[in-house]
């Protein structure tokens, strides 16, 4: 099975939405495709508009796996902040990335999504 | 006729949505174009989070043609499940492919689409 | 003024909305921009699921303009029929090209975008 | 820290929509990430469908900073006017780049985002 992909990815525009009352909830998700053979070590930089980034703990993606990571919520105990922020993701084998929000500020959700910014 | 285009492509976020009760019916799309004077044969990988990938029977985009395939629909007897997948295709020839959600699980419609992820 | 962009422009998922009885009224676009110096002259090929493609009528965007094409409605007295197209955009001069949807089947209106994929 | 992204930018579809009156106000925004070591110095090019391009202020987007512009409102002083425009943005430093609009002309938003198309 051949691996295609990136080893580096960029997403500009994060922002996370109000959960709302009553499901579904606004959340947004970062899912992460590894189409080859070898696990997948993802280092994940969180970007500020007036501080410097954070680095989260490594996440693995299996190989022939799709992991979402539900980005508004804690991962591994950190938690992203409200307001702009922007991710660089950096893996040991070559994967592909999506970023996804659901909003539901108003009655109806809205969704917003990008594939990422490819690089190397 | 040129014939431009990719030879493999990725779709991370793959969610089938619920399809309601009434038209317009919630749906996942996979549109393929192909614009080169031979047919293609694609072959269609579906990536879970916890098991082993599905590989589809091999689908046909004819020469000069666009093919919208319903893949939230059974593909030859086989149905994608619900929850999180990811897609890679493998063309013979090159070709360009889109995926499109519509939601309807609030009283409006909701669309998420992105262009494919091309590698080769 | 440096001119990037590229002399080829793909869009696999066309398909025109209703236009609803009031505004804002459902639509399809193709927007592309000229950054060069230079005219380009765009021939927009139409792809469908079952026969030929259509070509139309040579389409001009200015140096250093953008040009928004309303694609749902007649182009030089040809009118994309509806139901499932694609397109190809070849360009004398690299250009830049995006296509947008509005949807308002429903009460409110759902909005469909993908920069088209470049070839070249 | 490695810094990957590209000196060109471009944006076919821009346009303003309307505020609306009531919050969630209906929007445009620029957000470019500079995950490299240099601040960034960002030439903005508007372009329009009847006349020559407008050329804003340089703006800085600086070293492993997020940056969103609002650019419905003014920038530096400067409106972009109502109606079609499109965006070159020409950076000292790579960066990425991503647009979103929210649309509030009917009760509900709706989103509409794209990632730029890179070059050089």
């Amino acid at each position: 099975m051949s691996a295609n992909g990136s080893h580096a990815w960029y997403f500009p525009d994060g922002d996370i939405p109000a959960p709302g009352d009553r499901p579904p909830h606004g959340h947004e998700s970062l899912i992460m495709l590894n189409p080859g053979d070898e696990d997948a070590a993802v280092t994940i930089t969180v970007y500020f508009e007036d501080r410097e980034p954070d680095v989260l703990p490594v996440q693995t993606v299996g190989a022939r796996r799709v992991r979402c990571l539900t980005i508004s919520d804690p991962i591994d105990g950190y938690q992203i902040p409200l307001g702009q922020y922007a991710l660089k993701l950096e893996s040991s084998a070559p994967i592909i990335c999506q970023i996804g929000r659901m909003d539901v500020q108003q009655p109806n959700l809205a969704y917003y999504t990008v594939m990422g910014h490819p690089a190397d």
